[in-house]
């Protein structure tokens, strides 16, 4: 049983290809290289992946500063910080990349067929950061219905699957699901920018830290470089 | 009003850009670079591109050779030739790309919510090649549901329209309505072979020659290099 795993590197799809090996699956990790702010959650995913032992890790390159639109492809906009979790819910954040969940998916979807995977897992959270649309259920089963019509192997009965384990949980609730299951937080990146260590003040990190405190824990990936 | 036009440089694509044109839209052509067997439909969409007068003219590049499952993303598997129109709609052939048109349709999407265009044109055509499913009506349909779900623009109730003006039409009555609209026939490439001129033996010339010779005209692209 083969499936395609989307892979940042960070947290959550971490811990996303860590399930889909415990539950039996051959893992081939999807990472890309759109020229987003800095190239270390690639180092991230690379790490991730061979700790959980893929069957194959492939990365795909494009360029999505050719039209910009967000603040993870255009140095021109500024990375929010310090903002608290009600901000980062209230409206869609400037770090929304048009499209990237429709984009990374639609990858999945070609490599899943041209392997036969049964599953695409994907490590979308509806909860946290709501801002995104690309992230919540009813986009998801759009997807669903492009997988099931969109392929051969749909329309011959037999669609790929998208799989959401994390859709529902909160990032406490994935932080302990992660632990269970042995996903080195210290290898995973979640931070916006780039630095040798992660900022802190960005959304994700901010996102990140509290879920952490919350659960008592220090998080083992903040001091790493 | 700005569009953006999903341009492979052949007849179908290259119709759809020059309609788009007619009914006064700032045209922004998308094409990609993936690897596919040749480079000539990349010179032919330039040039078409440039006859119309677009507003701008991506090229995204991206490799769909390393996963392959297609006569035109790997070498191994050949085209094939001299096949009649009723052996070309009997299954889906080995010339279908997994998720082409689902990848294609994301990066317009992409690129038309970042300069913030209203709709996104694509030259689908479900009656010819019925093979392909990422051309057929009810797949078209679930993108648009992704294009509302699945976007800024779209979730805040201005969603990106998806135009498929040949979705219904046969070969001959696009070459009819690009010939109204002026479209240099000559410049456009649908071979899938990249020779200095079209093979004439594959399904995608063996289309187009049967709708010119039905029209009683000669296809002005045939003898061009």
């Amino acid at each position: 049983m083969k499936a395609v795993i989307l892979l940042s590197g960070g947290l959550d799809s971490s811990t996303v290809l860590y399930l889909a090996k415990s539950e039996g699956y051959s893992c081939h990790a999807l990472s890309f290289d759109y020229q987003q702010r800095h190239r270390r959650e690639l180092e991230a995913a690379r790490t991730i992946a061979t700790s959980v032992g893929v069957a194959a890790h492939q990365v795909v390159n494009f360029d999505l500063t050719l039209w910009g639109g967000s603040a993870l492809t255009d140095d021109r906009v500024d990375l929010p910080e310090h903002r608290d979790l009600a901000a980062m819910s209230a409206s869609i954040p400037v770090t929304y990349v048009p499209a990237r969940n429709t984009i990374f998916l639609s990858f999945a979807l070609a490599y899943a067929e041209a392997i036969s995977a049964s599953r695409v897992y994907i490590g979308v959270n509806a909860l946290d950061y709501s801002g995104y649309p690309d992230c919540r259920p009813d986009y998801i089963d759009a997807m669903r219905s492009v997988f099931r019509l969109g392929t051969k192997q749909g329309r011959e009965g037999d669609p790929i699957e998208i799989i959401t384990p994390l859709i529902d949980l909160k990032k406490t609730e994935i932080i302990q699901l992660g632990d269970r299951l042995g996903v080195p937080w210290a290898q995973t990146w979640s931070c916006y920018s780039g630095e040798s260590v992660p900022c802190g003040i960005c959304d994700s990190c901010r996102l990140r830290l509290a879920a952490f405190e919350e659960l008592g824990m220090v998080d083992p990936g903040m001091g790493n470089g």
